[in-house]
């Protein structure tokens, strides 16, 4: 085996390497069974094991609370850009959306469908360098709920805190979920694409408070119901059985380095060290956020020149560190740092960069 | 390892041993470049040629004409339930709906959200053990599209041919996809989860003609449209790459095996195999599904009594049989023989049979 890369891709994104490894050996045969984890029945004991495991997990590395379903959906974070309206709003009720970015413009967009959208902030006029602090707006009083995502995997941004409004909340949380610690009980429903934080491409987490579960219109289809997934403890269909694994062992492994809140402190090392290689560098590298909403997962930053950019990316790569290509809405570099990223590849980045920063300067 | 036991299971049901192996290795380590195939950036150039690579292989095997899309979506073939009639359908247009089992039920549960359905045959009252031939029912000329379920799944019947009406076909194709031949320019849209014979859980795959994409209501959301998928090769928002990626396996597989005329051929000798067993016991065993309905991919019996049944199913298992337990809606038991099972697991479960029986009869 070639040595392994550095991976900074912004999701689906880098994964703990014993993670790999176990997957790569349950499936072949799934606890010496004799038949592989991805051929065997979802009914089965066995997969149900896997499946209430993975929840049990999630719901003590997240603190969820009682009266809370975790549901394990198909169809990605975008999927869930209208199921939230659909199952939470009626065509009269308002929600109140802050855009922070790509995210929450595509999702701006799907809940026009379903009810009366207001948008109180928007950054994107300043393209979204900033997510607001409570003071830049309000909330309608009559809003259903406030919505935000938590961070920005385009931009680099991200809510330091919370939104703390008399607004329930609801959040995109998939690009720092499991980063940090959250107070669930603050949101109706947090939902989260599993491939930045928790596993591969494949299943989306949904928390949902219980008594929302019974707002959806019987009009809706049956699998485009949240509480037709939790009744059947997201067994109404089958369900993608590999990526529930992997979030699974995904859990086993932030648990056994600490949880939530040891994992909080390795990301605000890991992000500290990068930035300050930005900020030392007498502006060679400038970061597209303001400090106030940096990021601790996706650190997004510029060179002097579209030639230096190109330059650093294809150097880099050539050192092992792969997707260090911005979002062409940013341009210049990112660098996606998530929870099974390991320092020492930001160890070896930052001098890679004060090397290159020397040599251009 | 133990050695692999028989896995008759309906869905997720048993693949091909080679794909777990290669996929084994490239979960660790993808194509040796250090960096693992889940963990891989849907956009980078590897992941894309593996999605092109295995849609390519579909429509050779498959033999797909020009003017098709092949989509890869999430949710199962029952979030196809709805899709096909929110994309097809208005209010007050009609489609035609053979009810042939569970799953063409919930089908029409779900289309008549989006308009007028008539059913025109339904075999639910002889608890589904047979499919209709062409005289049997008439089709609505004013219908956009007659739908069947080509296989049944639950109940052990399938479709010898495909019903030779004056009408586009929509099929779910979920249970018997390319375990024959079938010309796909009679159908509007096939779709196939693709947990049978396809690969794991987690993907289902979409065949829509292209005139077809336009007809979507605007007001639909963003994800729930096929064009939105065709439009971006299925990679509007994050594919679930590892599903996609083992059917690509899967894909190459058959096609080694000399592609769906060969997999055709070995599947009547399977199921001929099977059926035989069943109506050479004098009685004892005693198949569901009529003659003429039977399926070759599940094969349904019953035994005696329910005790026999249960001793029938434990004893099997302790010799490796495993998954042999009929659905609850028919009782009995269920060998699914997909086209990844193979062929020496048949003989050795006809030779059990035969003990069993002699034993008991």
């Amino acid at each position: 085996m070639s040595e392994r890369i550095y991976n900074f891709s912004a999701g689906p994104a880098v994964l703990p390497e014993q993670v790999l490894r176990e997957a790569a050996i349950d499936i072949v045969n799934f606890h010496n069974k004799g038949i592989g984890l991805i051929e065997i029945s979802h009914r089965s004991k066995e997969f149900m094991a896997v499946a209430e495991e993975t929840e049990t997990l999630i719901r003590e590395l997240m603190g969820v609370p009682a009266g809370y379903k975790v549901l394990f959906l198909q169809g990605g974070a975008s999927s869930q850009f209208f199921m939230v309206p659909m199952n939470l709003l009626k065509k009269d009720q308002v929600a109140t959306y802050l855009n922070t970015g790509t995210w929450s413009k595509k999702a701006i967009k799907e809940a026009k469908l379903f009810g009366q959208i207001e948008v109180p902030y928007s950054s994107e006029e300043i393209n979204f360098t900033r997510v607001p602090a409570d003071h830049e707006y309000t909330v309608n009083p009559a809003s259903e709920y406030l919505y935000l995502v938590s961070n920005n995997t385009i931009f680099g941004t991200q809510f330091q805190t919370m939104p703390n409004k008399d607004a329930m909340l609801v959040a995109d949380m998939s690009s720092d979920i499991l980063s940090r610690s959250v107070d669930v009980s603050r949101f109706g429903l947090i939902f989260a694409g599993a491939q930045k934080n928790m596993g591969p491409a494949g299943v989306t987490v949904v928390i949902i408070r219980e008594d929302l579960l019974e707002r959806v219109d019987e009009a809706v289809p049956t699998m485009l119901k949240y509480k037709t997934h939790a009744k059947e403890d997201s067994m109404f269909n089958t369900p993608p059985c590999f990526a529930v694994y992997c979030v699974g062992r995904v859990m086993h492994w932030l648990k056994e380095l600490g949880g939530v809140e040891a994992m909080a402190k390795r990301n605000q090392k890991k992000a500290a060290l990068l930035y300050d290689a930005i900020d030392s560098s007498n502006g060679f590298y400038r970061g597209h956020a303001e400090k106030q909403s940096r990021s601790l997962m996706n650190v997004t930053f510029t060179l002097p020149s579209k030639e230096l950019e190109a330059d650093f990316i294809r150097k880099a790569a050539a050192q092992g560190f792969d997707g260090l290509k911005g979002h062409r809405s940013v341009g210049g570099c990112r660098a996606s740092i998530y929870n099974a990223f390991p320092h020492e590849g930001i160890e070896k980045l930052v001098d890679f960069m004060a090397t290159f920063a020397k040599k251009h300067q």
